[in-house]
């Protein structure tokens, strides 16, 4: 039997992103974030409950403002003690994971997923996933941005407005467009 | 007749933005775009019958995510195959020209309009209209900003968080702040 | 008696950010805000007034296009004359001072309030506010970040997409990530 288009995504393969049974996923899932941006705003306990059934895994203790977007929820994976300012996105194709006691400023963004360089690959609607890596105890600061197939180790500080487009070890902060070690923690 | 300050802002000339009638099309622009960012929430259809009556032009597929901005939509020219994804903002006061095949990550910003950098005239509420136009088959990466008067030419990517403050041709990766070359396709 | 969690907040003093009375202020100020949000998209002057409410000072001309986010409000004082566009947030944990006739284009950022870069430290929850303060005829271009601890001076301009981590005196346009001086006005 063929690999379905789903299997492709979730092995980090090229599929095609206009796949009706991805698209049937991308459809439950924005129904769970419509209900989550409006209940969280007046009740964060409610909110708390539909992200635990959104995301592949949680810790106990887990806050996210509104509005929150991602995808698809079943490819994110969020250690203990877990904090998102306004306006956070991810774009959840390949697999994203976040360690333990991350905090994320307002509007953070991290893309899994890369598109062609080549427009004839990218119209016909192709995608490579590329999962992201966060490691424990990392901050991200408000209007940061995450590339596809970054990892970054623990301690790590990223400055607000960094772009961060390569991987980073442990115990650092960085910053600027791209972002480069600032220093040591 | 004097000319009005909407023929002005359609003319690319100074104009006064506190203008009745112009405040009068934000107005029902608005209520357009309220309209737009709830039902696209869970009708995509009704989501894009709503985005032809907003623009001056569109493809027959135009897909926006939610919560997307503009100030007036007739003046912006989509062609065939756009998708945007959240949280897009046009600030479309001149002419925004968008090609065919083009791609917009999440929290990509336009804007075509600059305020007088002198704070007497800026008070006064006078803006300079400076169009800009995306060529076919751009992919403009997430949290890009193009700044007033840019032309992109065909095929051009838009690396992630990149500030592109002026024009570039056909076939090129640009990225950074502000956006230079990074390679070529 | 002990000083309050939230005198030492007011008092720019290293405090806990989970303390009650504060949460308390922060859901105080959530259903203000989503109030305004709601009511701004039909109802420019319905939105003023809330406004009004929110802030510590604002001048009588007041203009948030939605959606807006800050913390608590009682921290900002605003001048005449104001106009902030869509998707602004003021993390206002420490004072953020604006001054009349002052301009945000589209999401811009402001951040009153840093994180220990100490992981043990910020995952306890202390927090140290820094305030932020913006000169007379100020004009922040869209996707800027303000970080923590800026002064703007008078007639600042500051371009779309600037990451400012330093303070800048009177009659300059600056830009870049991080921001330094493109030019004198």
């Amino acid at each position: 039997m063929a690999k379905s288009e789903k299997a492709k995504m979730l092995a980090n393969e090229q599929y095609l992103n206009t796949d009706s049974e991805i698209a049937l996923d991308r459809r439950h899932t924005r129904l769970l974030i419509n209900e989550f941006n409006q209940v969280v705003k007046t009740d964060a306990a409610a909110g708390q409950k539909i992200l635990k059934q959104l995301f592949a895994k949680t810790g106990a203790k887990i806050d996210i403002q509104p509005d929150f977007h991602c995808d698809y929820g079943y490819t994110v994976e969020i250690g203990e003690n877990f904090f998102a300012n306004y306006n956070c996105v991810l774009i959840d194709v390949g697999k994203i994971t976040i360690g333990d006691n991350c905090l994320f400023g307002p509007g953070v963004h991290i893309y899994s997923v890369n598109h062609p360089l080549n427009p004839e690959l990218r119209n016909a609607n192709y995608e490579f996933p590329k999962p992201v890596t966060i490691g424990n105890n990392v901050w991200i600061g408000g209007s940061a941005v995450i590339v596809p197939g970054v990892t970054l180790g623990d301690n790590v500080t990223v400055a607000a407005g960094a772009v961060v487009t390569k991987s980073f070890g442990n115990n650092v902060v960085i910053g600027g467009n791209p972002a480069r070690v600032l220093k040591a923690i």
